[in-house]
């Protein structure tokens, strides 16, 4: 009944004493990543993008419901932080990173955040001002490329997590994208889905293909929870197998 | 009883029979603007502004609670609608401009949203690619000026408002910068509010100075809440004294 109060306490189902088999990702750390970046331009604006970081809270959810330790690096989000998960607020591409590199190490990393591909070269300190008569020449907005936090935490090395996986989320020629994306970052899945029309950023539902080394899984229209459940299962199976390879004689 | 039935319904506080003075915006109509306004790049991205519509959805409860008809339009926010006010919902500065036209006449209108000065030239019709290597020049952002809907609203016309109210948001050179767009803009009154530092977006207080053509005055830190009461109050006041000096013989 105390671990039951307890697991309830973490925002967890009570644990079935007769199941440990209910929480296969006990004992490893998830990094998550969700929400936009805010890239600021003056203290007053920012570059922005519509996504709402609901698939990506989702995951951290559904990955501390089978027992992981979840760190959830999220941009600006209107959404509860989820029970039971560590959050670490962030704004921009660049904070983002470092908070997960402060993060690690890590079993999965799973980057669902939308990130700025590019940043303002040099923010202005103070609010821009339109000028007296408004038809002064608009500002010019440098733009500088961000960080790849997806490519920085899938290349090689000692801190590498077991399993990196990414989103692609494509308005257009989805698959074709993802397949590029998936092979550029050095990432071992890509979760990818069609944003065109808009109607993903927010919403409910969303319709999802998984691109493995092994090839692409078409997964039905199902509610964000659902898609975060399903990859949850796929990600402890994975870490077991994984597991289970290294411990083979 | 059904008075105050259908009141509370309206989500306002009942009516003392005795005391009509309690809604004394009874038969106006308040246009208010709350929130940032988004103008997109592409369909992802966006170039947003820190309001969080917190100070204008609080001046459109005020103005129904005083028993005026309320139209608030609001760029994207994470707010509940204000109880008995009706919300039309927009993104961009043009959109926001459009439905504050459609909803003169109005005997009072407050410019409180957050207008983007500029929008992109060209939004690009689908999501803009980092591009294969990442090391792509990044895309040039063409801005161009955005209609000015405070003046636009303030300008001499029989469609005029007989109360235009702005918002001044500044980093710097607060009271300066808020007289200058005083004369400027053609409005009758502007709020001025400090916002260096950030603390004032999605905060609960703030700290306004009310400058009309009798001068300035420096209101106390208040509750957002609050504040919208006290300009409120200070709207009904005024239109009374205009329709009084409008009967006079």
């Amino acid at each position: 009944v105390l671990v039951d109060a307890i697991a309830t306490a973490l925002g967890r189902e009570p644990l079935p004493a007769s199941d440990a088999a209910q929480w296969p990702l006990s004992g490893r750390h998830a990094l998550v990543t969700s929400g936009p970046t805010h890239e600021p331009i003056d203290p007053v604006r920012y570059i922005g993008n519509r996504s709402s970081g609901r698939q990506g809270h989702a995951i951290a959810a559904a990955l501390a419901h089978l027992g992981a330790r979840v760190t959830l690096v999220s941009g600006p989000v209107s959404l509860p932080d989820p029970r039971g998960v560590q959050v670490v607020k962030v704004a921009t591409a660049r904070e983002m990173l470092a908070a997960c590199q402060s993060a690690l190490p890590a079993d999965v990393a799973v980057c669902a955040a939308a990130v700025a591909d590019w940043g303002i070269a040099n923010p202005a300190p103070a609010k821009i001002k339109k000028g007296p008569s408004g038809d002064e020449a608009p500002p010019v907005l440098s733009l500088v490329p961000n960080p790849d936090i997806l490519a920085t935490l899938a290349a090689p090395g000692p801190r590498r997590p077991a399993l990196v996986v990414g989103f692609a989320a494509e308005t257009d020629a989805l698959l074709p994208h993802a397949r590029a994306k998936h092979q550029r970052k050095g990432c071992d899945w890509i979760l990818a889905n069609d944003v065109a029309g808009g109607g993903v950023f927010g919403a409910d539902k969303n319709t999802v293909h998984l691109l493995t080394s092994s090839g692409t899984e078409d997964w039905p229209t199902m509610d964000k929870e659902a898609v975060a459940s399903r990859l949850a299962e796929r990600i402890a199976q994975t870490l077991a197998d994984l597991s289970a390879r290294k411990a083979a004689p």
